[in-house]
């Protein structure tokens, strides 16, 4: 059976039993990858664990490495939706940081092993990584033009990666000490906001 | 031979030539775990690299996982010292950051492969990781906390966290862009600074 795949490296089933396996695969390499490296983890262990035929595999990936970048694309859906869902309503873009940063903090803080997956995909193929970052960024920062009146500043890529620099360092802060929702948000409303509207660092 | 380690478990020579032999085991294991990983590399392996005995090695560290924490220490060391000499001579917090920013973004382009390093070590031992965070978001609000008079807030900590984002991130951006020094220190100059010193999202 030939494949026409994605630019991507896998393809997306046509059917809710293809999604539904595909997702089974890539639940078990996520497992694997955490529990025992990528690089110990064989495309037939990855299969063995999702109780699926080797060939059904190759139906969806091409490769060990596609699956991780597929893994990285679910984490990347799954962030925004996140985000998406925490600024609605939100009317404007300090708004929508201060519910996106404090979102983001959460969501890592729920959701430790996404560094490992993210972080982790630098020492497997800088691609991914690569690929990973600049996509968000580039999303982050057509975000941010959209609201140009609610931001002082043009170079809203530079800006972008300002802003997720904070969140991703707010995010392993909440990880490191463990934080509560009550202390995140302090953080954020006390500290974080007040330094991005004014400034902190007296010229 | 019996050995009092360090809480680090790692010990510092106290000869020249042990100091020596201590450098040649930390890079070799460094470029066998860069080529190879870190699970495919064996004390064994770094020590046939290093022109070694093995028992050389136990002399300086207790297990594989200590050379790593090593190796983070080292590139601690590197980073601070690069940093501190960037601001010598700057007598206030905002020109402190001005060059540091530049001077970290600057080694990050230069050193790519610090982040392999650094962010690596989430997938070897989580405890490395959270230690090297913890321990330089600690330095960088005590020399806040120094400047007082150059920093609006006082949760130090917060601001440690967020500068280090900052950092990080431009960091990324100037090896996905391959960014001239001209471009990093026209970002900094023109976006960073004035965000850092104004604020750039409109309250």
């Amino acid at each position: 059976m030939s494949n026409e795949f994605t630019s991507k490296g896998y393809n997306s089933p046509k059917t809710k039993i293809g999604q539904q396996k595909m997702d089974v695969l890539i639940s078990s390499a996520e497992e694997l990858f955490a529990k025992n490296g990528f690089y110990d983890t064989s495309v037939a262990d990855i299969c063995k664990h999702a109780q699926t035929a080797v060939g059904t595999f190759y139906i969806y990936f091409k490769t060990k490495t596609d699956v991780y970048r597929c893994l990285l694309d679910k984490y990347q859906r799954a962030i925004k939706e996140h985000l998406d869902e925490s600024i609605k309503g939100c009317t404007t873009r300090y708004e929508k940081e201060r519910q996106g940063i404090k979102a983001f903090v959460k969501y890592a803080l729920q959701n430790p092993t996404a560094y490992n997956v993210i972080w982790g995909s630098l020492s497997i193929d800088e691609k991914l990584f690569h690929d990973y970052y600049v996509s968000f960024a580039a999303s982050y920062a057509r975000s941010l033009s959209k609201d140009a009146e609610g931001v002082s500043g043009t170079d809203y890529t530079s800006l972008a990666y300002l802003l997720m620099g904070i969140s991703n360092f707010l995010g392993l802060r909440a990880i490191f000490e463990n934080m509560t929702d009550e202390q995140i948000d302090e953080m954020i409303d006390s500290t974080i906001m007040p330094a991005l509207s004014s400034g902190f660092i007296k010229a």
